[in-house]
């Protein structure tokens, strides 16, 4: 009997390995084209190395180093101060996609996937079928480790090529080398953009940087002081899903409803607890794992009723207004600066926050579009702009207000740059490569106001300034015409024209003291 | 002695399964609000059950039913006659993501991630906890299985609640029920555009659907015919990345690099093969799995320098030019249709290929920017238009020329419609939600010949149109001028003044026939 065409397909049926996904689809990773590769691969080891200092509480510091092999062909260097990795989880960590530790951890950190390294690495295995280079040390009496990995991307699996103990030049941190096709142009979007940037989110950060060109940049540490230590949290019931709610009671080691909801979730009391459950008509002694679906269901809804304090904020790690400030000023020459972090809110049951700096004037190209600088959790985004929802809210705020040029609904133009920092414990991308940020409604919102708190604050700057520019003007024409004048007076009086001007001057010098000669200037 | 940071971190490590990153990022796969979630439940079941039929060459019929339960729960039921699954086929498919028989052929289907369907499973699970319900039967004599799953997202497997032998009013075909929460809205990206779309690109495919209003719609098959079989193809060799031919070179097997090199590739005879291998310097005899990374680097390179013929194009489908043409009359009355079918090009190593039809005028709104229709291999794309490659296309096509409004780099402006499809074996989505495509330079290029052949034929009319429209309202100037000369002669000369102005239209008629009356219309 002849198969049926069901029969023949079920053949063909394969599961997928993840990182055959990921090879396929690397343009959702940041690794489309040779220039934003170059980018991704150091930008993913740099978040790992501040992510791993800051964790440990050491202050960074950061040693990055890119060469030209050959055309379209690069190594990469990148080293940190940081804690080290213990020996068994180096080939894991660097050659496994979604492999890590702050997937399933509720605090602003700058990785978030598992899925950031072991990217670089699948891509310069892939590009150039070279294995990585890995060491790692934890501290002075321990021996440093050495790993030579291939990627596996079948399997999604790290292959051990070598493996040996090292001397290493620092007590402890951890150092990966690895060769890529890539680009590397100057300018916007570039690596040397990238750090620049990072640094002015990361006062607290030392890196040292060389370029393929040889150039050498070093951003020391503008403040010696380490950000809080942002404290991991449980999640809020108001941001949990009944899927998530109902394997959360089969899983749990709780043996009451009521226990179970305060220890799995914050802001939740005893008083709490007992009110959600009466609401949902369930004994607060029931095992959670004889819950059933249409129970969790109940107890799902009355939780959405019963009104719960807002979750911790402790879990964010902002800039903070005057740190911000220094770096803003130590990156541009401007003649206004202004800064705010707003306090803390929430969407989805998550924590964020938003900070926002102002830079006006001076150096700032004053023809043109504004220049936005975006960061989450301390992460500058230099792609898709346009997606984020941080021109969202700069394009939404009423510039005009501000003295500031704007066509409806555009982006303002004039010397004028927007720094905004978004921190979360948990950052909606809109996709792998982290580039841009969804456009929920609490999200825009709050960004909005922290542009205008800074815009209030350069309202005045500006509006002065203006004012100042039409006095100068006003000042120069009252001379000319005092010019004239004394000419033809000294012609009708006889008096020295030299010394009429002078009068002339003294007289408007003291109207101008005294405002008779400004305009009132409006709103 | 006390452990270091890196001692502790390390047991935090985790591995990250596939269903419990995409559960937190469901916004990725197109769940990031209700009302999406059920566009995206409907189209990736639509998506599956038309490849199916199409596979297994029989015409398509699918029976889709949406049904409110409560307030934001629907139920959704998506039923094809296509040639069913196995019965221990079922749970996979439906309950594990990355699992399917698309994602490692070469070939245009509608489905090439594995991913979809198990989504909608997964994201029916997180918002009402419910199992879902499939029902498949292969042929007349054989049961038909039912099956009642649940979705384990920290595991991704499927978990079987309930399976048995049940009657099914079909002799083959696969129906899927599940209940989500959602938003039922007509209108732009709504479930009923989709089908209506998905009507215009697939004439061959009759669809009955009943909306949760209880409406009834019933789109025929206007074709009735299948569309040319798209052939399953080698990659080609220009397309393939040093570490994946590194890969290959391992996995094969053949027993010479220049069998391996005609059997896993496309457009590679002997004589190419031999080439590759003397430019390479390596004997066209060495075992591939002999070939060190230094050798296979250099094969790459040969790789590069040899002519190689063009991928075939078989494994394409369009629509065709003149289905496309029904399809589009069908779907919207306008005064004016054309559509083209563009030879194939290539990117990446991937033959692809675009059909583009224009309609102008009629019903089509006047005011406003122009309508832009979507396909990628045949399934309509809703989101994210401003992120896709075929808007970029439309937006840089130069529409003046065509008598169409336009101000620069901006869509165009009338009452037009434009369609596009584009069709490859390897679609370059923006993003696993597949709403936009990403714009390489090739893809970008194709579409934009695409839209001017239809261009150039929509001039020929729109002038035409202007010309026509112009000379109407100089007929009717010179009827009332006719009205007042007609009263002023019969003034001055007494005859009738209805048979002087019978003589006047008369003349102006004759003028209007020679064209004595019409300006000249330029380019």
């Amino acid at each position: 009997m002849s198969k049926t065409y069901a029969e023949i397909a079920a053949g063909k049926q394969r599961e997928i390995s993840v990182s055959e996904f990921f090879t396929k689809n690397r343009h959702l990773l940041g690794f489309d084209n040779p220039r934003r590769a170059l980018l991704t691969t150091v930008k993913e080891a740099v978040d790992n190395s501040l992510d791993a200092c800051e964790e440990a509480r050491i202050l960074p510091e950061l040693w990055i180093e890119i060469k030209e092999v050959k055309e379209n062909r690069y190594k990469v260097l990148v080293k940190d101060n940081g804690p080290g990795i213990v020996k068994i989880q180096i080939p894991k960590i660097f050659g496994k996609l979604l492999y890590g530790s702050k997937f399933h951890k509720l605090s602003a950190t700058r990785g978030q996937q598992g899925i950031g390294i072991s990217a670089a690495v699948m891509y310069s295995q892939l590009t150039t079928g070279k294995s990585v280079h890995i060491t790692s040390k934890i501290s002075k009496g321990k021996p440093a480790h050495y790993y030579e990995l291939h990627f596996n991307s079948k399997a999604n699996e790290p292959e051990i090529v070598k493996e040996s103990e090292v001397e290493f030049d620092i007590d402890h941190g951890t150092m990966i080398e690895l060769e890529i096709e890539a680009v590397f142009q100057k300018g916007k979007r570039s690596v040397d953009e990238y750090l620049e940037q990072t640094s002015i989110a990361n006062p607290h950060a030392t890196i040292h940087y060389a370029n393929p060109l040889n150039e050498k940049m070093n951003y020391l540490a503008a403040v010696n002081k380490l950000p809080v230590e942002p404290k991991e949290i449980k999640p809020h019931p108001h941001g949990i899903e009944l899927g998530m709610l109902i394997s959360m009671l089969k899983e749990t080691a709780m043996s009451s409803v009521t226990s179970f909801l305060q220890k799995e979730f914050s802001r939740v009391s005893s008083q709490v607890a007992n009110k959600i459950c009466e609401e949902a008509k369930i004994s607060p002694k029931s095992r959670p794992s004889r819950i059933a679906r249409q129970e969790a269901e109940n107890l799902y809804n009355s939780i959405q009723k019963v009104k719960i304090m807002a979750p911790p904020t402790n879990c964010l790690s902002p800039i903070g207004e005057e740190a911000l400030l220094k770096s803003l000023k130590r990156g541009v020459t401007a003649e206004f600066y202004a800064t705010v972090t707003r306090n803390p809110s929430v969407y989805r049951g998550n924590p964020f926050l938003v900070e926002a700096g102002i830079a006006y004037g001076g150096s700032l190209e004053a023809e043109g579009i504004l220049q936005i600088i975006r960061f989450a959790n301390k992460v500058p985004l230099q792609y898709q702009q346009g997606a984020c929802a941080i021109q969202k809210a700069v394009a939404e705020t009423a510039w005009k207000n501000y003295g500031i040029q704007q066509s409806k609904g555009s982006l303002p133009r004039g010397p004028l740059m927007i720094v905004l920092h978004f921190c979360s414990v948990w950052v909606p991308f809109t996709s792998e490569s982290k580039e841009a940020i969804a456009s929920y409604d609490e999200i825009v919102k709050e960004m909005k106001l922290a542009i205008q708190e800074c815009g209030r604050k350069l309202a005045t700057f500006v509006r002065k300034r203006n004012r100042d520019k039409l006095s100068a003007k006003k000042k120069d024409m009252f001379k000319n015409y005092s010019l004239e004048l004394a000419s033809s007076l000294s012609e009708i009086t006889g008096t020295n024209e030299k010394k009429i001007y002078a009068e002339l001057i003294t007289i408007a010098e003291k109207m101008f003291e005294t405002g008779a000669l400004e305009e009132k200037n409006g709103e």
